[in-house]
């Protein structure tokens, strides 16, 4: 099953459930609100929303609580240098952060000094409440997964020990285009995560290659805070992010970001100067 | 003027007023609402509220945004052994993370094995949107202050690189008992910040000891993210930790954490043992 939230003739926003080969739309403003719902399942269509699909949202749009891991794949650990974690490398977003799969990612400030980059990155969203729960219960509390890219501004985000400052301006981390439920796409099962950028291959990956799985991180996050239907999750991302090549490379305005991961969805973002810029107010 | 959010006795919480040498209810479940309400200073007494208070609430029960700088006082710098920072070290907290001025804090797991610690610091409650504001700006949109304690599970906190699992368990950062706006309270004046345990003074500063005071923080935090009404932005903590004695010290059940800023307010918290640990669950 697919879910999604798209944007409406009347400024708001309404969760679609994909059913019978069309979206249905649903009363709930958002998918994350949809999962808070019980038997959402077996809800019927919105009778409420004569509104029209008029562009693309997040799949969840203000999520209480969104914890990332960094330092996650194989592959990124070793192109930075690290050693493999014993525990997860965990830090937060806002919901102000997220953007749509489709949306334009402005530039904060000339690109030469915001060095941003990108990071492809599998995305949970929690269907169920969670606190202090064993990886099973984990398990079985994800309502499914998304794509998101981590996009990241380096120079604010080096600026101190904390990454958050470089990791939460807002409307950078697009997020989407759909949930997909557990039963039709499987991480453990090996998915190819990728990221390219004017259409080059940057990052690839496999979702088998993540040093803490969906579980185990829904699980050890549980452990200090609780966890509830519509709250995000993002698993890291693999190697090839821009800092780590030689030399480093950012993004820049008029570059377009693809994000995709098999089975899940893709996303495909074009990096705009930001008006500060253009107008040099 | 002094805010409060108190408990009802219909299950949920209210924003008060100090009026006229008493506590008025007012229509909003919490002081971010109230504070989001147009003209809320002469907003009248609640009609529709006839509940009475059973208990106390973070002064902000839900902000969508919870902002901390960490190295922020000279004198914790010093005793932490670090240089004095160019730009504020930023990371997040959940709105679930907060609890009330005298609500027992609980160690998760033993006393041993998590290193609670405490960490007396004033907090921003900001009263108006900014984005990319100016000092002078963000200044003028400062509700009032309020005191926090950010206590920190330093076992977790030193895990990873990132702090935020020490400083996310639900339910640890007091936040209250009151806001007090700026009139009332200046910390460019140099408020008197301290923490008792068990009646010994452990923490004592200054808020003009700050590198970066309150505007400057707000100013640079809306330089990657909205701030709204309602959202708390902590300002670090006095030299004092736990941690940072020699040997270091850890708070065990029992143990009773009083925070206090001049002219603002002071919290009372006791230290409890967790659940799981007495019952060996």
């Amino acid at each position: 099953m697919r879910l999604r939230t798209v944007r409406t003739d009347d400024g708001g926003t309404r969760a679609e459930i994909h059913r019978g080969a069309r979206w249905s739309p649903t009363d709930a403003p958002d998918v994350g609100v949809l999962l808070a719902t019980p038997d959402w399942r077996s809800t019927a269509d919105a009778t409420t929303h004569p509104t029209s699909p008029t562009g693309s949202a997040p799949v969840v749009t203000t999520p209480a609580k969104i914890v990332c891991c960094g330092h996650n794949y194989r592959a990124h650990i070793a192109e930075m240098g690290r050693a493999a974690p014993q525990f997860p490398t965990l830090f937060a977003k806002f919901a102000d952060t997220l953007t749509a799969w489709d949306a334009d990612i402005t530039l904060p400030g000339a690109a030469e000094s915001a060095l941003l980059d990108w990071e492809a990155e599998l995305a949970i969203v929690v269907g169920d409440v969670l606190s202090r729960a064993d990886r099973e219960t984990a398990l079985s509390a994800i309502a499914g997964y998304t794509v998101a890219n981590d996009f990241s501004v380096r120079a604010w985000q080096r600026r101190t020990p904390q990454w958050l400052q470089g990791k939460a301006f807002d409307a950078t981390t697009p997020l989407g285009p759909e949930l997909v439920t557990p039963d039709e796409a499987d991480p453990a099962a090996g998915l190819r995560i990728s990221c390219r950028v004017n259409g080059v291959e940057e990052q690839v990956g496999s979702t088998d290659d993540l040093v803490f799985d969906p579980a185990t991180l829904l699980s050890y996050i549980s452990g200090f805070t609780v966890l509830r239907p519509g709250d995000v999750v993002l698993t890291g991302t693999p190697g090839g992010v821009g800092i780590a090549a030689d030399p480093p490379r950012f993004l820049r305005p008029g570059d377009v970001v693809e994000t995709e991961i098999e089975g899940i969805g893709l996303l495909r973002n074009r990096i705009t100067a930001s008006h500060t810029e253009i107008t040099g107010r």
